[in-house]
């Protein structure tokens, strides 16, 4: 393997750039204004993989496109798929940045920019392994196959509508995802579990329009107030959830999984402070880890609502709304839980407003086996890549495809994460550790090694 | 008064057009990128003041100026005093607007914008009457003073400042005050109890800066549940507040006051019709005009949090914040209810964020004797210059200096409404009954020929 990491060392400064240019594309999945900018996000992965010789396909969605690229395939030997996604989290709040967010910047190692690592560097070591290959070798000793969508930070509607229809040209024996984190820097993980997710947004309206608060205070019900017990009404004081029937079908966590957490060195102390937080939060009976990994939550994303300017008036709004969200372990139904929550909104709105709920689409939670041998082999080239053995880790994030790609293909996952937890994925100046943008890749190209051991 | 009244009826058309003049300067006090515009309209009363001959100063305070003027002293006869405001609240939500705010535009003989109402075209029908006075008869039938303010939407604070040190020169008997309404179209009203207010900005913050929901949600209080939790704490279901002692010193309504206000014709149905609202809500045990005028409330004016543009963003936000406000009634106390506000929140606030608490300055509510001979003059003025004896009511909104003037100069208040309680002050498209406009300054010339007819 030394030509190709000899090869990897040469071309880091030309890999980097190319990272660079794609993150200064502000791809925000989410802003009906940005469309173009995510197409040129798109076209830019299409012709960075058809410019190291790959066939390379633009596959037009119900939204965003889907680059799909393949290498020839190897008889007899597994096919892996790599999934990601071009698209990004929106940047604000811009003024918290301290550098623009599409203005890539390097600081102490580290290139600041929305999308760093979630998920245009992390997928970009896939590309850039299999460039190495091509240049080095001609070929792999597998084939690999790219999936990389534009609406992973909305859902996957696009790509969900694709699937069924492209099983075959996506056929694959393992799909190989760097969308999660390491453990700790210098600790590098293998993901086996994610949380799935179902978002809403409820608008609580009262009166036709704003009125003066000293006028009709006191007899009308007022929206804000509404909302916001609407919201309490949801969760209790320890961040368990009071929608009926929400826990029925969690699977609990299994004595060995959390033994298993409780010996990662995992130093709350530290997290705390690097958060600012003066306390940790969160269900009873659950150590911070499980909570974050492995229990089902609720926050609230956004309020908006009556005035929001500097000073005071004395309105009483005609409306105000909540986006929020549960993050779900897996055997949660998405469609189970928005129907217990609004039989729960209806029987708890006040009289005198009324509420609307929009509901974004759902995805479930999941656990991967972590005994096959795919994950060895993954094991084995991190190792390789990073210089350290991977530990086992479950992760609060979700990848709605996960499960769809698990349903439709039969394929085993591997979630490897390369990033960090303080990389301010979805928040401003999310970086990517430059040195682990290089480990990434280096542990990509033993993983197109290992598993190109593995007989079919 | 034939003289005066034909002479109003002629300059009718060009008082509209001064009234325009006055609503085009959008004086927005609360805004500090308004100052200049709200120096603007005090220098426009200033010289509306002066060009009819008064004596008018500008008096600058710490905040936005003051403008007083006064007309010759009448011995033997009361000194009134004109309190009015030329200061506006913000225009926003615009989008609501269906006429520019600052813009005024007539339809259906109302005049539409900000400030019709409240209190630029109230407040003017003062000066026209006096301008009618001069023009027609050179003099007084008694002393008339203007006090025009600059910031009663933001609390009067450069007023107060100002009372104690002028307290000569704003030495009179009886406070006039337009800033109210009738009780409704066609049915004039002498106000004669206003509530106060305490108004405040409650932030809560967690983490340093927004955090990914998946990957730390579940283990780190999310502030916006926190801000929830603090606000639904405020108030149960039925509008009573819930901070310790808040009713200690509420003065009860008296019985003979709820069978006047229960002989008033108030449509409740065509009033909620109006409003677009399914259900009226309020303290158990109360009628909708008694929640209104004569009961203590809470409101929340703004909420502001998070993610708020479209779609989804799935973030664990830094912060947020509340604006509310309490309406108090006779005998409460803005920081007795200050003090008792911090202590439950302190008490209340989740482990895990931390609350800070901006105060606005608080005024107290007031009702005021209602047989004196000030009352008996102005409500034959009003029959006069309407066509129909004024009802004696209460009123929900607060008008800050009221109190300071009592205090300080011991003089009786007239609070005279010309406005409707759909003007939609505080709202968007705020408009003001042209036709009140004329019966206001008629109603006021009279009402300086009833005032000078009572010895002092």
């Amino acid at each position: 393997m030394k030509d190709l990491e000899s090869y990897l060392d040469r071309s880091l400064p030309k890999f980097q750039e190319d990272l660079f240019a794609l993150l200064r594309i502000p791809s925000v999945s989410t802003h009906p204004d940005s469309k173009a900018d995510v197409r040129r996000a798109a076209e830019w992965v299409l012709n960075d993989l058809v410019s190291m010789g790959l066939s390379a396909e633009l596959w037009e969605t119900t939204g965003h496109p889907v680059i799909f690229a393949e290498t020839p395939p190897v008889p007899g030997r597994p096919i892996a798929l790599v999934y990601g996604h071009y698209d990004v989290q929106p940047p604000d709040p811009l003024g918290e940045w301290t550098s623009p967010p599409f203005d890539p910047t390097v600081r102490n190692g580290n290139v600041y920019a929305r999308g760093a690592t979630d998920d245009k560097g992390q997928m970009l070591t896939h590309v850039k392994s299999v460039q190495t290959w091509l240049n080095c070798r001609k070929s792999l000793p597998l084939q690999v196959k790219f999936l990389i969508e534009g609406e992973e930070e909305i859902g996957s509607d696009g790509l969900f509508g694709l699937i069924p229809q492209r099983k075959d040209r996506l056929a694959c024996d393992v799909v190989v995802i760097s969308d999660t984190s390491q453990f700790a820097p210098g600790q590098p993980a293998i993901t086996y579990g994610l949380r799935g997710l179902v978002y809403f947004e409820l608008t609580v309206s009262g009166p036709l329009q704003d009125l003066h608060s000293g006028t009709f205070g006191g007899a009308v019900m007022n929206p804000l107030i509404a909302l916001s017990r609407l919201l309490h009404g949801l969760v209790d004081d320890k961040g368990t959830i009071q929608v009926p029937g929400f826990y029925d079908d969690v699977v609990p966590l299994r004595a060995q999984e959390r033994a298993e957490f409780a010996t990662l060195p995992f130093d709350e102390a530290a997290w705390m402070g690097r958060l600012g937080i003066p306390a940790v939060h969160g269900e009873t009976g659950y150590t911070t880890l499980e909570r974050r990994w492995a229990r089902p939550t609720f926050d609230v994303h956004g309020l908006t609502g009556g005035y929001q300017g500097p000073g005071k008036k004395t309105v009483l709004p005609a409306r105000g709304s909540a986006k929020f969200s549960f993050r779900l372990v897996p055997n949660q139904s998405p469609q189970k839980i928005e129907d217990a929550l609004r039989d729960k909104l209806a029987r708890d709105c006040p009289t005198g407003v009324r509420w609307e709920l929009q509901a974004y689409h759902g995805n479930r939670g999941i656990t991967v086996p972590f005994d096959s041998p795919y994950v060895a082999a993954a094991s084995q080239a991190i190792e390789l890549g990073f210089g350290k053995r991977p530990v086992l880790v479950r992760e609060g994030g979700s990848i709605p495809i996960v499960n769809a790609l698990h349903d439709h293909l039969h394929a085993d996952t591997l979630l490897l994460g390369w990033g960090l937890d303080d990389d301010n994925t979805h928040s401003p100046n999310e970086k990517f550790c430059l040195a682990d943008f290089a480990h990434g890749i280096r542990a990509s190209l033993h993983l197109w090694d290992q598993l190109g051991r593995i007989e079919r």
